[in-house]
């Protein structure tokens, strides 16, 4: 990715699996991220895009499926794509109160690119997802306006910035600054090797439950940090996932569920006021909007074979939440709220992330 | 209601319990509702709010459940909802493309009337429902504003209009015209006599699957219009559900899950294009956003006391749908497409709704 | 089927597509049903058997789905099946309290058929659905015996037969004996047409509310033979639905939810006591246990072809309804308890089924 | 508990909430738990009964919630706890092959103890939940009867054995030997102090991926025992939770969901073989079988004070994994399999299980 310092380079490695070449939800092929960002004093908030293949989402869509895992929380788009288990838009996440704009902003977006919706054929899906930055952000401000949609939709790339940037510019991670984090697994099977990748948009966590690798980091950060800032909860999470992985939607919703031990092993206990919920899909087949005269054929792996899944997704959530906190920068805010970066504390308090367990 | 003539008046009683005094959504104490209507050529669209309580509903939330019969839809707001099991905005039905604007109103209106949302207390959920209005409305060109929202709101009564009006401007029923209707049911236990109102937004069926009452006035319209008007058949219904029995947001969800045997007794077949979300709540507890040191006791019926409640529900249910198509008025819209008044047809072609079996 | 006569012999044509050679579930090919039946005073229950199809069901598996409209009911099994969405075992249907036997008896069976399952595999997820049939059958005694269960699956066979046979013997609806029924549609699609069946375990309904397409056969009963017999009303219903569309199973849940259409226009209000229960299996494909190193494709149809499958559903879980009631003998059991049976009713009331609108 | 070496002997403390008196289930009060062990040579399998309340319960029937982290399992019994929201038996574990007859025994008791069941009120919902012993046990031999789950439930008491007891004696956890262990928090709030326990029967996890406390001892033990015994991973895990919060069914089941983060921090990835569920209950509150002419209030928390529930939950389960393995003694079964006591490993080994972290 952009040059920034990843976990992997404080020689933290998470899990048994090979990462993709970048390390990033974007090592799926076609996926590529936008971002734009707002930072200007009380304004400290942004927009996220997830683009799942670069041709038109809603005239070829992709088998997708969401998952709650704590319901404190505004996604929109999760019934209809429970119904029909596919996603027909780009996924946009922002700030829980700008959910509405955002809505309207992808609706927009759609109808300019796909001329026959709401004409010829019926409406669209929007797929927005939020976590609330009103501890940066001036959330009452509702700064995003429809063109930062179109903004992040369009400047989307295969590498992109991680860390307090986007949607994640005014979110916390374990009481520190949080944001924007990815990472991928590559599932080697019979017939394939396949790619998993995760991005998350992290504002969860107590400082003091933080765990890097099993190791409680978030204790020893707690005692150095305990004069300067106190420890601020209350958050959510929201995690994108993608594979080209051949599933059906139940296989894919069982993949998707297994975020929560990634989480869970950085330390999260899920807290009640938090919005914790995944989206995936899958590139690996395209189904046409369109109705053909054939039947159509979705290729699916064995159910044995979903282990390595398993196992990768949560490895790949679990270390794109360790790179939001290494790469996210310290934050000013609204009332002059901040929040320090991960990476300088644990410089300047000289904090080994590496395991020496004896 | 509004003078207008409803289907009691044409001698068609649904079911074997009373309404209330209204026969409508606003029988539970509390409940008022308000419509923007937008009739202007090619723009046929509206809003309608539900007012659930009429103090504060962020400050004071209710007991409330959502439950998804087809989800072809795009409603806001059922995630946080099943999670938390309230209510804590008014319900605000639109069309299927201004769902964005629509919460970005409530969101305002909210903001506006509780200054600690996002300040010092946490977001607010927004419950938008709504249908698709575009073969009468221009629905790509979003003519829902967000001062639409707040005027609903505002302009809230006990009595209101039914029919071609609100959200239900543009919207069919049976290949007729379509758009709001309401009906109540008095439930007597042994500890009080409740209410329980149904309000639906009907915008579903194909005209020769309508039945009045069991009889099947849809094959006979149809073999009397089929010159004029095709069938039109993609569709949904909002149904919303107010209630002043005492019950737990589980009693609430078996409740309102009820809705499906009025709909089907007007011959719903349940069309896969369909969005057929009902959402309820109960007036019964308030519950305090705010934390007290005690514990909050849910006083609620007991089990065997739901049968009653059910069968209320389907008859309100199946009666409101047979209101939006005593009231509805024929509308003609975008590129000239129409749809005729169920009233008209009946008059016209001197069709006794009555059952009249031998 | 065998000599019975259905709801059509008297005149009464449910919905507009056309049913399958025998209007029942076994018209899906594969499909064979078997019942035992005890009937002997205090003892009123059975046994009834649905195999899916002909092969080893468990090395050979079937796309699968379960519905609950209302869980008021013990229904083992499908917790795994929505989980991995496959059948690989028949379904046994029984009374409510012999569910461990059932269970322990379709266990032995699949074992014996099965030699590799919990020695070299891993275990089998055995299906069972009950109705409560304590009011002519002294269901406390729990008769069922597992060689009942090997009896019902060996003797199952293409044509069966319906009414108070098999696990339906005890069962009550609207009030009327009730029992087994069963009726299927033709979905004509482009690339096909293929088969719904649908069987019912009807045990639900109070009298005065039963509909015979669309006419108050119930209301009319209920006068006549008021003296005689009051109304019984805690009910449930199973309901199978076979189909060899080529369906995913998340398609197929969609079909089988639309039975709750059929049921409520014969009149059910859904009660509070019933458990109604949906279980479906496409035959379309097979998916073996035991892992390929080829992915697996699964053919489905359009979503937009759904809607005839939808009717058909409805309609045929409407006729099967009527078929029990046409069949069903009436039955003396527990305490001298009774139910007359639909068809001698009928025919001494002097009652036409055949709507007479006009 | 029993004189029986348990984690926290180790010098192991899991979280920072109290344990209750005796880190057990049982310190909720009310609470007993009884086993019945079966060890002969290939039969290596159990029973145990988790009894809620001393009283009949099927007439005093408490809040309960169900939820399934991975549904590859056969649990009876959860169709209709999510309907009603109650528990109306003693909770059963078993063998999965045995669910049949664990659900006929329970059924059983149930009647003699309750003589109106299927007499004059309708019938029972037997809980059952299961783990698959195969490896160790001759599991198709089915070698639990009736008589086994009268007598576990009859010698259910306060104090009670873990490890390779009862349902735990053919269990497999991280590749060890399983079986049963249990935990316990308080729950410190302004109007009092609850507890919340967790009974685990464990039959899961990869013995590379076990940490303690987040140390990685599977590795390390791996590498110690890897030329003895190989990894067995095919598993599953029922978790009983009980709690004498005063909670509605909706906010246990928030509650029992957070089982989870425990089980994660232990090292599962939540394998797709795998039947995970969680079954809960408050014995706060009484709920009577009969329907009185009085409302019934059910004292709730407000949601705020839901996190310390959250933190309680997951680390009981997570200490409550740990003492499975503390307590678990090694076993000779079925074919000569036979699995390892972690306890005797880490003896014979010099592992040592505190974090010693720089």
């Amino acid at each position: 990715m952009l040059k920034q310092k990843r976990i992997r380079d404080y020689g933290v490695q998470v899990g048994r699996l090979q990462p993709g070449k970048l390390n990033s939800i974007t090592d799926v092929e076609g996926v590529t991220v936008g971002h734009v960002t707002l930072a200007d004093r009380e304004i400290q908030t942004g927009v996220t895009a997830i683009i799942p293949h670069q041709g038109n989402i809603f005239r070829d869509k992709l088998v997708a499926s969401s998952h709650v895992i704590n319901g404190f929380g505004k996604t929109m788009g999760t019934i209809q794509m429970a119904e029909l288990g596919k996603l027909e838009t780009p996924i946009i996440l922002t700030n829980t109160l700008s959910v509405g704009t955002a809505a309207d902003g992808l609706i927009e977006y759609m109808l300019e690119k796909t001329p026959e919706i709401g004409k010829t054929t019926g409406t669209v899906n929007p797929i927005i997802g939020e976590c609330n930055d009103m501890f940066l952000n001036d959330i009452r401000a509702r700064n995003i306006r429809k063109h930062h949609i179109f903004k992040a939709i369009e400047s989307a790339s295969n590498e992109f910035e991680e860390g307090a940037v986007g949607a994640g510019r005014g979110m916390l991670c374990y009481s520190l600054k949080g944001g924007i984090g990815t990472a991928s697994r590559l599932v080697e099977l019979d017939h394939g090797t396949y790619t998993i990748g995760v991005l998350v948009l992290a504002n969860f966590g107590m400082l003091s439950d933080l765990r890097v690798n099993g190791k409680p980091i978030g204790e020893e950060l707690k005692a150095a940090i305990l004069e300067e800032y106190e420890e601020k909860d209350k958050g959510s999470i929201m995690m994108v996932i993608a594979t080209n992985l051949p599933v059906s939607e139940r296989q894919l919703n069982r993949i998707i569920k297994r975020t929560v031990a990634g989480l869970s092993r950085t330390g999260s206990i899920i807290t009640e006021g938090s919005g914790e919920i995944a989206i995936g899909f899958s590139t690996a087949t395209k189904i046409p909007h369109k109705k053909s005269t054939e039947l159509h054929s979705i290729p699916t792996i064995h159910e044995d074979d979903m282990d390595t899944a398993f196992r990768a997704v949560g490895e790949a959530t679990e270390e794109a939440v360790l790179n939001v906190l290494a790469t996210a920068d310290h934050v000013v805010g609204r009332d002059g709220n901040e929040r320090p970066a991960f990476k300088d504390l644990i410089e300047k308090h000289s904090i080994s992330l590496v395991d020496n367990w004896d």
